[in-house]
Protein backbone atom coordinates (compact mmCIF):
# COMPACT_ATOMS: atom_id res chain seq x y z
CA UNK A 1 0.00 0.00 0.00
CA UNK A 2 1.25 3.56 -1.30
CA UNK A 3 1.25 6.19 0.81
CA UNK A 4 0.08 8.34 -1.96
CA UNK A 5 -3.67 9.63 -2.66
CA UNK A 6 -3.56 10.86 -6.38
CA UNK A 7 -6.96 11.92 -6.24
CA UNK A 8 -10.35 10.65 -4.56
CA UNK A 9 -11.61 10.36 -8.09
CA UNK A 10 -8.75 7.78 -9.35
CA UNK A 11 -8.72 5.79 -5.36
CA UNK A 12 -12.84 5.97 -6.10
CA UNK A 13 -12.89 4.90 -8.90
CA UNK A 14 -11.56 1.46 -7.64
CA UNK A 15 -13.14 -1.59 -6.09
CA UNK A 16 -10.96 -4.34 -4.78
CA UNK A 17 -12.21 -7.27 -5.93
CA UNK A 18 -9.21 -9.83 -4.40
CA UNK A 19 -6.71 -12.21 -6.24
CA UNK A 20 -5.18 -8.52 -7.46
CA UNK A 21 -8.21 -7.18 -9.44
CA UNK A 22 -10.16 -4.29 -8.97
CA UNK A 23 -13.60 -3.15 -10.32
CA UNK A 24 -12.66 0.02 -12.33
CA UNK A 25 -14.69 2.93 -13.16
CA UNK A 26 -13.26 5.31 -16.01
CA UNK A 27 -14.24 8.59 -15.11
CA UNK A 28 -15.19 10.89 -17.98
CA UNK A 29 -13.34 13.61 -16.19
CA UNK A 30 -9.88 13.49 -17.71
CA UNK A 31 -10.79 13.26 -21.45
CA UNK A 32 -8.80 14.86 -24.23
CA UNK A 33 -11.40 15.04 -27.15
CA UNK A 34 -13.52 12.56 -25.27
CA UNK A 35 -11.24 9.77 -25.20
CA UNK A 36 -9.76 9.19 -21.54
CA UNK A 37 -6.16 10.75 -21.52
CA UNK A 38 -3.44 7.64 -21.43
CA UNK A 39 -1.67 9.23 -18.76
CA UNK A 40 -5.17 8.91 -16.08
CA UNK A 41 -5.49 5.55 -17.57
CA UNK A 42 -1.66 4.47 -16.35
CA UNK A 43 -2.11 6.24 -13.40
CA UNK A 44 -5.09 4.08 -12.30
CA UNK A 45 -3.47 1.25 -12.94
CA UNK A 46 -0.61 2.65 -11.09
CA UNK A 47 -2.44 3.36 -8.26
CA UNK A 48 -4.57 -0.11 -8.19
CA UNK A 49 -0.96 -2.24 -9.00
CA UNK A 50 0.81 0.15 -5.73
CA UNK A 51 -1.77 -1.53 -3.31
CA UNK A 52 -0.07 -5.37 -4.09
CA UNK A 53 3.49 -4.43 -3.06
CA UNK A 54 5.25 -3.29 -0.08
CA UNK A 55 7.67 -0.84 -2.13
CA UNK A 56 6.55 2.56 -1.75
CA UNK A 57 7.73 4.23 -5.27
CA UNK A 58 7.28 3.29 -8.90
CA UNK A 59 10.64 3.74 -10.10
CA UNK A 60 10.03 2.85 -14.13
CA UNK A 61 6.44 2.28 -15.46
CA UNK A 62 5.57 1.63 -19.43
CA UNK A 63 2.24 1.15 -20.67
CA UNK A 64 1.57 -0.15 -24.23
CA UNK A 65 -1.85 1.32 -25.15
CA UNK A 66 -2.99 -1.82 -27.07
CA UNK A 67 -7.05 -0.46 -27.80
CA UNK A 68 -9.54 2.50 -26.91
CA UNK A 69 -10.53 2.75 -23.58
CA UNK A 70 -13.96 4.70 -22.89
CA UNK A 71 -15.42 6.52 -19.84
CA UNK A 72 -16.77 3.76 -17.73
CA UNK A 73 -17.09 0.28 -16.39
CA UNK A 74 -13.53 -1.80 -16.76
CA UNK A 75 -11.29 -3.98 -14.75
CA UNK A 76 -7.44 -3.69 -13.13
CA UNK A 77 -5.62 -6.71 -13.05
CA UNK A 78 -2.25 -6.69 -11.43
CA UNK A 79 -0.09 -9.56 -11.40
CA UNK A 80 3.45 -9.20 -8.88
CA UNK A 81 6.46 -10.74 -10.47
CA UNK A 82 8.45 -10.50 -8.31
CA UNK A 83 8.42 -9.26 -4.67
CA UNK A 84 12.13 -8.85 -3.51
CA UNK A 85 14.27 -6.93 -0.87
CA UNK A 86 14.85 -3.73 -2.80
CA UNK A 87 12.31 -4.37 -5.77
CA UNK A 88 9.47 -5.52 -7.29
CA UNK A 89 7.80 -5.82 -9.95
CA UNK A 90 4.62 -5.75 -11.37
CA UNK A 91 2.57 -6.36 -14.50
CA UNK A 92 -0.78 -4.52 -14.67
CA UNK A 93 -3.77 -4.63 -17.35
CA UNK A 94 -6.96 -2.70 -17.86
CA UNK A 95 -9.43 -4.67 -19.36
CA UNK A 96 -12.82 -3.16 -20.74
CA UNK A 97 -15.41 -5.66 -22.62
CA UNK A 98 -12.57 -8.69 -22.16
CA UNK A 99 -10.47 -6.72 -24.51
CA UNK A 100 -7.14 -5.56 -22.46
CA UNK A 101 -6.65 -1.59 -23.76
CA UNK A 102 -3.92 -0.93 -21.66
CA UNK A 103 -1.22 -3.01 -20.94
CA UNK A 104 1.92 -1.86 -18.08
CA UNK A 105 4.97 -3.20 -16.55
CA UNK A 106 5.84 -1.45 -13.35
CA UNK A 107 9.15 -1.53 -11.08
CA UNK A 108 8.92 -0.37 -7.23
CA UNK A 109 11.72 0.48 -5.04
CA UNK A 110 12.25 3.40 -2.11
CA UNK A 111 13.56 6.49 -3.84
CA UNK A 112 14.50 7.72 -0.43
CA UNK A 113 16.73 4.30 -0.32
CA UNK A 114 18.84 4.95 -2.50
CA UNK A 115 22.45 5.79 -2.45
CA UNK A 116 25.25 6.27 -4.64
CA UNK A 117 26.92 8.42 -6.30
CA UNK A 118 25.42 11.95 -8.34
CA UNK A 119 26.80 13.70 -11.10
CA UNK A 120 25.20 15.44 -14.08
CA UNK A 121 21.07 17.03 -12.52
CA UNK A 122 19.79 17.63 -15.64
CA UNK A 123 18.13 21.46 -15.00
CA UNK A 124 14.76 22.77 -15.62
CA UNK A 125 14.51 25.22 -18.27
CA UNK A 126 14.60 28.75 -18.35
CA UNK A 127 11.23 30.36 -18.25
CA UNK A 128 9.58 33.76 -18.04
CA UNK A 129 7.73 34.74 -14.87
CA UNK A 130 4.90 32.93 -14.13
CA UNK A 131 3.30 36.53 -14.81
CA UNK A 132 4.32 36.48 -18.08
CA UNK A 133 3.36 33.29 -19.61
CA UNK A 134 -0.17 32.87 -20.67
CA UNK A 135 -2.79 30.46 -19.26
CA UNK A 136 -2.61 27.35 -21.92
CA UNK A 137 -5.07 25.55 -24.09
CA UNK A 138 -8.53 27.60 -24.09
CA UNK A 139 -10.56 25.27 -26.51
CA UNK A 140 -11.53 22.81 -23.91
CA UNK A 141 -14.78 20.98 -25.42
CA UNK A 142 -15.09 17.36 -25.36
CA UNK A 143 -11.21 17.94 -23.18
CA UNK A 144 -12.59 18.25 -19.80
CA UNK A 145 -8.93 16.92 -18.75
CA UNK A 146 -8.25 20.44 -19.63
CA UNK A 147 -10.64 21.54 -16.61
CA UNK A 148 -8.41 19.86 -14.48
CA UNK A 149 -4.94 21.99 -14.47
CA UNK A 150 -3.45 25.23 -14.91
CA UNK A 151 -1.38 25.78 -17.05
CA UNK A 152 1.06 28.26 -18.28
CA UNK A 153 3.30 28.57 -21.37
CA UNK A 154 5.52 31.32 -22.66
CA UNK A 155 3.52 33.37 -25.60
CA UNK A 156 4.58 31.77 -28.69
CA UNK A 157 4.43 28.11 -27.52
CA UNK A 158 0.71 28.91 -26.13
CA UNK A 159 -0.14 30.08 -29.50
CA UNK A 160 1.75 27.49 -30.98
CA UNK A 161 -0.72 24.81 -29.09
CA UNK A 162 -3.50 26.58 -30.53
CA UNK A 163 -2.84 26.50 -34.22
CA UNK A 164 -0.11 29.24 -34.65
CA UNK A 165 2.70 26.52 -34.65
CA UNK A 166 6.26 28.06 -33.91
CA UNK A 167 8.16 25.33 -36.35
CA UNK A 168 10.41 23.77 -33.40
CA UNK A 169 9.10 20.39 -31.96
CA UNK A 170 9.53 22.11 -28.22
CA UNK A 171 7.17 23.00 -25.92
CA UNK A 172 7.45 24.13 -22.32
CA UNK A 173 5.64 25.33 -19.43
CA UNK A 174 4.23 25.14 -15.72
CA UNK A 175 1.17 22.79 -14.80
CA UNK A 176 -0.59 22.16 -11.51
CA UNK A 177 -3.72 20.90 -10.51
CA UNK A 178 -6.84 23.29 -10.62
CA UNK A 179 -7.94 22.67 -7.11
CA UNK A 180 -4.65 23.10 -5.74
CA UNK A 181 -4.04 19.45 -4.66
CA UNK A 182 -0.09 18.63 -4.73
CA UNK A 183 1.15 16.77 -7.46
CA UNK A 184 2.61 13.52 -6.23
CA UNK A 185 3.97 10.38 -7.65
CA UNK A 186 0.79 8.81 -8.13
CA UNK A 187 -0.14 11.56 -10.93
CA UNK A 188 2.91 12.13 -12.73
CA UNK A 189 1.54 10.20 -15.46
CA UNK A 190 -0.92 12.87 -16.33
CA UNK A 191 1.63 15.90 -16.25
CA UNK A 192 3.72 13.05 -17.92
CA UNK A 193 0.74 12.87 -20.90
CA UNK A 194 -0.93 15.70 -20.07
CA UNK A 195 1.00 19.18 -22.16
CA UNK A 196 0.10 20.06 -25.14
CA UNK A 197 2.17 17.85 -27.65
CA UNK A 198 5.31 19.16 -28.94
CA UNK A 199 4.26 17.85 -32.76
CA UNK A 200 1.31 20.79 -32.36
CA UNK A 201 4.18 23.04 -32.92
CA UNK A 202 5.28 21.71 -36.34
CA UNK A 203 1.70 22.68 -37.38
CA UNK A 204 0.73 18.83 -36.68
CA UNK A 205 -2.67 19.73 -34.44
CA UNK A 206 -5.04 17.02 -33.82
CA UNK A 207 -5.22 13.31 -32.70
CA UNK A 208 -1.64 11.87 -31.97
CA UNK A 209 -2.36 8.83 -30.62
CA UNK A 210 0.20 6.85 -27.96
CA UNK A 211 1.47 3.62 -28.78
CA UNK A 212 3.70 3.65 -25.71
CA UNK A 213 4.73 5.55 -22.88
CA UNK A 214 7.60 5.05 -20.36
CA UNK A 215 8.28 6.80 -16.91
CA UNK A 216 11.41 7.27 -14.81
CA UNK A 217 10.27 8.24 -11.60
CA UNK A 218 13.44 10.45 -10.25
CA UNK A 219 11.80 12.15 -7.24
CA UNK A 220 8.62 12.70 -5.05
CA UNK A 221 7.43 16.28 -5.58
CA UNK A 222 7.32 19.05 -3.72
CA UNK A 223 3.73 20.67 -3.38
CA UNK A 224 3.27 23.26 -6.00
CA UNK A 225 3.99 24.23 -9.65
CA UNK A 226 5.44 21.74 -12.19
CA UNK A 227 8.03 22.35 -14.76
CA UNK A 228 7.34 20.65 -17.95
CA UNK A 229 9.77 20.37 -20.99
CA UNK A 230 8.94 18.20 -24.18
CA UNK A 231 10.78 17.79 -27.45
CA UNK A 232 10.33 15.58 -30.18
CA UNK A 233 13.46 14.79 -32.01
CA UNK A 234 12.54 12.90 -34.66
CA UNK A 235 9.70 12.63 -36.79
CA UNK A 236 9.37 9.73 -39.66
CA UNK A 237 5.99 9.09 -41.43
CA UNK A 238 4.09 10.13 -38.77
CA UNK A 239 5.82 8.26 -36.33
CA UNK A 240 7.66 10.50 -33.46
CA UNK A 241 8.75 10.15 -29.76
CA UNK A 242 8.35 12.82 -27.33
CA UNK A 243 10.87 13.09 -24.29
CA UNK A 244 8.88 14.75 -21.41
CA UNK A 245 11.05 16.01 -18.25
CA UNK A 246 8.98 17.49 -15.20
CA UNK A 247 10.68 19.37 -12.38
CA UNK A 248 9.17 20.85 -8.95
CA UNK A 249 8.98 23.78 -7.11
CA UNK A 250 12.28 23.27 -5.81
CA UNK A 251 13.99 22.67 -9.24
CA UNK A 252 14.49 18.35 -8.59
CA UNK A 253 13.86 16.84 -11.65
CA UNK A 254 10.67 14.23 -10.43
CA UNK A 255 10.59 12.19 -13.73
CA UNK A 256 11.34 11.99 -17.09
CA UNK A 257 9.14 10.22 -19.55
CA UNK A 258 9.52 9.38 -23.45
CA UNK A 259 6.48 8.21 -25.42
CA UNK A 260 6.23 6.88 -28.91
CA UNK A 261 3.78 7.97 -30.94
CA UNK A 262 1.59 8.78 -34.28
CA UNK A 263 0.28 12.39 -36.03
CA UNK A 264 -2.52 11.66 -37.76
CA UNK A 265 -2.87 15.06 -39.49
CA UNK A 266 -0.22 16.56 -42.22
CA UNK B 1 7.40 -15.21 -38.42
CA UNK B 2 9.61 -12.24 -38.91
CA UNK B 3 11.93 -12.12 -41.62
CA UNK B 4 14.84 -11.23 -39.89
CA UNK B 5 17.63 -13.82 -38.50
CA UNK B 6 19.97 -12.12 -35.94
CA UNK B 7 21.76 -14.46 -35.82
CA UNK B 8 22.49 -18.46 -35.73
CA UNK B 9 22.82 -18.70 -32.06
CA UNK B 10 20.05 -17.06 -31.31
CA UNK B 11 17.64 -19.21 -33.73
CA UNK B 12 19.30 -22.38 -32.33
CA UNK B 13 19.33 -21.38 -29.29
CA UNK B 14 15.04 -21.58 -29.47
CA UNK B 15 12.90 -25.07 -29.34
CA UNK B 16 9.79 -24.41 -29.79
CA UNK B 17 7.71 -26.58 -27.67
CA UNK B 18 3.67 -25.03 -28.61
CA UNK B 19 1.57 -22.64 -26.94
CA UNK B 20 3.90 -19.64 -26.85
CA UNK B 21 6.65 -21.78 -24.70
CA UNK B 22 10.37 -22.22 -26.21
CA UNK B 23 12.99 -23.73 -24.92
CA UNK B 24 16.00 -21.84 -24.71
CA UNK B 25 19.59 -21.95 -23.86
CA UNK B 26 21.01 -19.04 -22.76
CA UNK B 27 24.81 -18.99 -24.53
CA UNK B 28 27.70 -18.03 -22.36
CA UNK B 29 28.93 -16.58 -25.71
CA UNK B 30 27.28 -12.96 -25.16
CA UNK B 31 28.51 -12.06 -21.07
CA UNK B 32 29.37 -9.01 -19.80
CA UNK B 33 32.12 -10.00 -16.66
CA UNK B 34 30.01 -13.60 -16.76
CA UNK B 35 26.94 -12.30 -17.10
CA UNK B 36 25.03 -12.48 -20.24
CA UNK B 37 24.33 -8.77 -21.90
CA UNK B 38 20.87 -7.61 -21.31
CA UNK B 39 20.60 -6.61 -24.99
CA UNK B 40 21.21 -10.51 -26.03
CA UNK B 41 18.61 -11.76 -23.55
CA UNK B 42 16.02 -9.20 -25.16
CA UNK B 43 16.88 -10.66 -28.56
CA UNK B 44 16.27 -13.79 -27.67
CA UNK B 45 12.93 -12.79 -26.32
CA UNK B 46 11.85 -10.67 -29.26
CA UNK B 47 13.08 -13.25 -32.19
CA UNK B 48 10.67 -15.32 -29.90
CA UNK B 49 7.91 -13.32 -29.69
CA UNK B 50 7.96 -12.34 -33.22
CA UNK B 51 7.04 -15.71 -34.19
CA UNK B 52 3.42 -15.22 -32.87
CA UNK B 53 2.69 -12.19 -34.86
CA UNK B 54 1.81 -11.64 -38.11
CA UNK B 55 3.42 -8.00 -38.52
CA UNK B 56 7.51 -7.70 -39.73
CA UNK B 57 8.68 -5.51 -36.98
CA UNK B 58 9.08 -4.74 -33.46
CA UNK B 59 8.23 -0.83 -33.37
CA UNK B 60 8.63 -0.53 -29.31
CA UNK B 61 9.98 -2.86 -26.82
CA UNK B 62 10.57 -2.50 -22.95
CA UNK B 63 12.03 -4.89 -20.51
CA UNK B 64 12.58 -5.33 -17.08
CA UNK B 65 15.20 -6.97 -15.75
CA UNK B 66 13.52 -8.83 -12.61
CA UNK B 67 16.98 -10.97 -11.70
CA UNK B 68 19.65 -12.32 -13.03
CA UNK B 69 19.72 -14.73 -15.70
CA UNK B 70 22.89 -17.06 -16.51
CA UNK B 71 23.94 -18.83 -19.18
CA UNK B 72 22.28 -22.48 -19.47
CA UNK B 73 18.69 -23.78 -19.76
CA UNK B 74 16.05 -21.69 -19.99
CA UNK B 75 12.01 -21.03 -20.64
CA UNK B 76 10.54 -18.12 -22.76
CA UNK B 77 7.17 -17.55 -23.13
CA UNK B 78 5.24 -15.22 -25.19
CA UNK B 79 1.65 -14.34 -24.96
CA UNK B 80 -0.33 -12.18 -27.60
CA UNK B 81 -2.65 -9.76 -26.11
CA UNK B 82 -3.58 -7.92 -29.32
CA UNK B 83 -3.48 -8.93 -33.14
CA UNK B 84 -4.74 -5.66 -34.92
CA UNK B 85 -4.59 -4.93 -38.67
CA UNK B 86 -1.97 -2.29 -38.05
CA UNK B 87 -0.18 -3.53 -34.75
CA UNK B 88 0.19 -6.52 -32.75
CA UNK B 89 1.24 -6.33 -29.11
CA UNK B 90 3.39 -9.19 -26.81
CA UNK B 91 3.91 -9.98 -23.74
CA UNK B 92 7.27 -12.64 -23.21
CA UNK B 93 9.06 -13.75 -20.32
CA UNK B 94 12.00 -15.25 -19.34
CA UNK B 95 12.15 -17.75 -17.11
CA UNK B 96 14.77 -19.78 -15.38
CA UNK B 97 14.98 -22.23 -12.65
CA UNK B 98 11.18 -21.37 -12.23
CA UNK B 99 11.40 -17.69 -11.90
CA UNK B 100 11.13 -14.83 -14.42
CA UNK B 101 14.16 -13.26 -15.00
CA UNK B 102 13.20 -10.63 -17.46
CA UNK B 103 9.86 -9.41 -18.55
CA UNK B 104 9.03 -7.25 -21.75
CA UNK B 105 6.05 -5.71 -23.59
CA UNK B 106 6.56 -5.29 -27.51
CA UNK B 107 4.25 -3.55 -29.92
CA UNK B 108 4.83 -4.68 -33.62
CA UNK B 109 3.80 -3.14 -36.63
CA UNK B 110 5.56 -2.71 -40.27
CA UNK B 111 7.85 0.34 -40.48
CA UNK B 112 7.70 0.02 -44.15
CA UNK B 113 4.01 1.11 -44.20
CA UNK B 114 4.40 3.66 -42.09
CA UNK B 115 2.99 7.21 -43.72
CA UNK B 116 2.68 10.84 -42.47
CA UNK B 117 4.59 14.11 -42.02
CA UNK B 118 8.11 13.60 -41.28
CA UNK B 119 10.10 16.90 -39.61
CA UNK B 120 13.07 17.45 -37.14
CA UNK B 121 15.47 13.68 -37.86
CA UNK B 122 18.19 13.71 -35.21
CA UNK B 123 21.47 13.36 -37.26
CA UNK B 124 24.13 11.15 -36.36
CA UNK B 125 26.65 12.97 -34.34
CA UNK B 126 30.29 14.26 -36.23
CA UNK B 127 32.95 11.41 -35.57
CA UNK B 128 36.45 11.12 -36.69
CA UNK B 129 37.20 9.12 -39.70
CA UNK B 130 37.31 5.11 -38.92
CA UNK B 131 40.93 5.37 -39.36
CA UNK B 132 41.26 7.60 -36.39
CA UNK B 133 39.59 6.21 -33.74
CA UNK B 134 40.62 3.65 -31.42
CA UNK B 135 39.11 -0.18 -31.11
CA UNK B 136 37.29 0.38 -27.95
CA UNK B 137 37.47 -2.08 -24.96
CA UNK B 138 40.12 -4.32 -24.82
CA UNK B 139 39.52 -5.90 -21.19
CA UNK B 140 38.17 -8.83 -22.46
CA UNK B 141 38.54 -11.54 -19.57
CA UNK B 142 34.95 -13.09 -18.77
CA UNK B 143 33.35 -9.93 -21.25
CA UNK B 144 33.02 -13.25 -24.21
CA UNK B 145 30.26 -10.51 -25.42
CA UNK B 146 32.85 -8.01 -26.67
CA UNK B 147 34.74 -10.50 -28.62
CA UNK B 148 31.53 -10.81 -31.08
CA UNK B 149 31.83 -6.71 -32.16
CA UNK B 150 34.01 -4.33 -33.55
CA UNK B 151 34.30 -1.09 -31.77
CA UNK B 152 35.45 2.29 -32.89
CA UNK B 153 35.54 5.03 -30.08
CA UNK B 154 37.39 8.54 -30.47
CA UNK B 155 40.42 8.30 -28.53
CA UNK B 156 39.06 10.18 -25.43
CA UNK B 157 36.18 8.27 -25.25
CA UNK B 158 38.38 4.78 -25.35
CA UNK B 159 40.89 5.75 -22.58
CA UNK B 160 37.56 6.84 -20.35
CA UNK B 161 36.12 3.42 -21.09
CA UNK B 162 39.27 1.69 -19.73
CA UNK B 163 39.24 3.82 -16.48
CA UNK B 164 40.26 7.58 -17.47
CA UNK B 165 37.01 9.31 -17.61
CA UNK B 166 36.89 12.25 -19.30
CA UNK B 167 34.19 13.63 -16.89
CA UNK B 168 31.50 13.91 -19.41
CA UNK B 169 28.36 11.22 -19.26
CA UNK B 170 28.66 10.67 -23.02
CA UNK B 171 30.25 8.00 -24.84
CA UNK B 172 29.87 7.50 -29.17
CA UNK B 173 31.23 5.38 -31.64
CA UNK B 174 30.70 2.86 -33.89
CA UNK B 175 29.54 -0.71 -33.68
CA UNK B 176 29.27 -3.89 -35.82
CA UNK B 177 28.89 -7.29 -35.35
CA UNK B 178 33.34 -8.75 -36.05
CA UNK B 179 32.18 -11.98 -38.08
CA UNK B 180 30.49 -9.37 -41.03
CA UNK B 181 26.82 -10.32 -40.49
CA UNK B 182 24.59 -7.47 -41.08
CA UNK B 183 22.83 -5.73 -38.43
CA UNK B 184 18.98 -6.55 -38.79
CA UNK B 185 16.05 -4.85 -36.35
CA UNK B 186 16.63 -8.21 -34.03
CA UNK B 187 19.66 -7.47 -33.55
CA UNK B 188 19.30 -4.00 -32.23
CA UNK B 189 18.90 -4.65 -28.47
CA UNK B 190 22.60 -6.18 -28.46
CA UNK B 191 23.63 -2.47 -30.02
CA UNK B 192 21.36 -0.57 -27.80
CA UNK B 193 23.06 -2.29 -24.29
CA UNK B 194 26.48 -3.16 -25.97
CA UNK B 195 28.43 0.12 -25.46
CA UNK B 196 31.05 0.78 -22.64
CA UNK B 197 28.09 2.80 -20.62
CA UNK B 198 28.19 6.36 -20.58
CA UNK B 199 28.81 7.03 -16.91
CA UNK B 200 31.88 4.95 -17.36
CA UNK B 201 33.21 8.95 -18.49
CA UNK B 202 32.67 10.13 -15.13
CA UNK B 203 34.85 7.33 -13.70
CA UNK B 204 32.04 4.60 -12.18
CA UNK B 205 33.62 2.01 -14.39
CA UNK B 206 32.30 -1.22 -12.95
CA UNK B 207 28.99 -3.07 -12.27
CA UNK B 208 25.77 -0.94 -13.60
CA UNK B 209 22.93 -3.24 -14.03
CA UNK B 210 19.65 -2.50 -15.75
CA UNK B 211 16.27 -1.92 -14.59
CA UNK B 212 14.49 -1.31 -17.54
CA UNK B 213 15.11 -0.53 -20.46
CA UNK B 214 13.07 0.84 -23.58
CA UNK B 215 13.89 0.54 -27.52
CA UNK B 216 11.57 2.34 -29.98
CA UNK B 217 12.48 1.02 -33.56
CA UNK B 218 12.56 3.45 -36.33
CA UNK B 219 14.03 1.89 -39.21
CA UNK B 220 15.34 -1.55 -41.02
CA UNK B 221 19.27 -0.67 -40.79
CA UNK B 222 21.68 -1.01 -44.12
CA UNK B 223 24.25 -2.99 -43.80
CA UNK B 224 27.96 -1.70 -42.52
CA UNK B 225 28.94 0.22 -39.05
CA UNK B 226 26.25 1.36 -36.96
CA UNK B 227 26.65 4.96 -35.41
CA UNK B 228 26.13 4.52 -31.45
CA UNK B 229 25.54 7.81 -29.38
CA UNK B 230 25.30 7.41 -25.85
CA UNK B 231 24.57 10.22 -22.93
CA UNK B 232 23.11 9.86 -19.52
CA UNK B 233 21.50 13.07 -18.58
CA UNK B 234 20.76 12.46 -14.68
CA UNK B 235 22.46 10.62 -12.49
CA UNK B 236 21.08 11.12 -8.70
CA UNK B 237 21.88 8.73 -5.73
CA UNK B 238 23.21 6.23 -8.31
CA UNK B 239 20.15 5.89 -9.94
CA UNK B 240 20.48 7.07 -13.59
CA UNK B 241 19.10 7.36 -17.45
CA UNK B 242 21.40 6.22 -20.39
CA UNK B 243 20.00 7.28 -23.91
CA UNK B 244 21.13 5.57 -27.02
CA UNK B 245 21.09 6.51 -30.74
CA UNK B 246 21.38 4.26 -33.24
CA UNK B 247 22.35 4.97 -36.91
CA UNK B 248 22.80 2.82 -39.74
CA UNK B 249 25.57 3.39 -42.45
CA UNK B 250 23.25 5.43 -44.97
CA UNK B 251 23.01 7.71 -41.33
CA UNK B 252 19.11 6.74 -41.18
CA UNK B 253 17.91 6.86 -37.18
CA UNK B 254 17.59 2.47 -36.96
CA UNK B 255 16.47 2.80 -33.32
CA UNK B 256 16.84 4.80 -29.72
CA UNK B 257 16.71 4.00 -26.43
CA UNK B 258 16.98 4.80 -22.73
CA UNK B 259 17.33 2.39 -19.94
CA UNK B 260 16.95 3.10 -15.90
CA UNK B 261 20.04 1.95 -14.49
CA UNK B 262 22.17 1.51 -11.21
CA UNK B 263 25.89 2.19 -10.82
CA UNK B 264 27.14 0.45 -7.94
CA UNK B 265 30.65 2.01 -7.51
CA UNK B 266 31.68 5.61 -6.81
Amino acid sequence: MTEYLFDADTQEALTPVGHGEWNARVSPMWNIDGVPNGGYLMALCLVAAGQEVSHPDPLSMTSHFVGPTKPGEATVASRVIKRGRSLSVTAVELVQNSRVTVTSLITWGDLSALSGPSGPLRPPPILPENSEMQGGPQERGASTFIERFDFLMPSDMAMGAAGRPTGRAEARGRMRFEDGRPPDLMSVPVFADGFPPAVFQLGHYGWAPTLELTIHFRARPHPGWLTIDLASSHLLEGAFEEDCYIWDSQDNLVAMSRQMGRTLVG
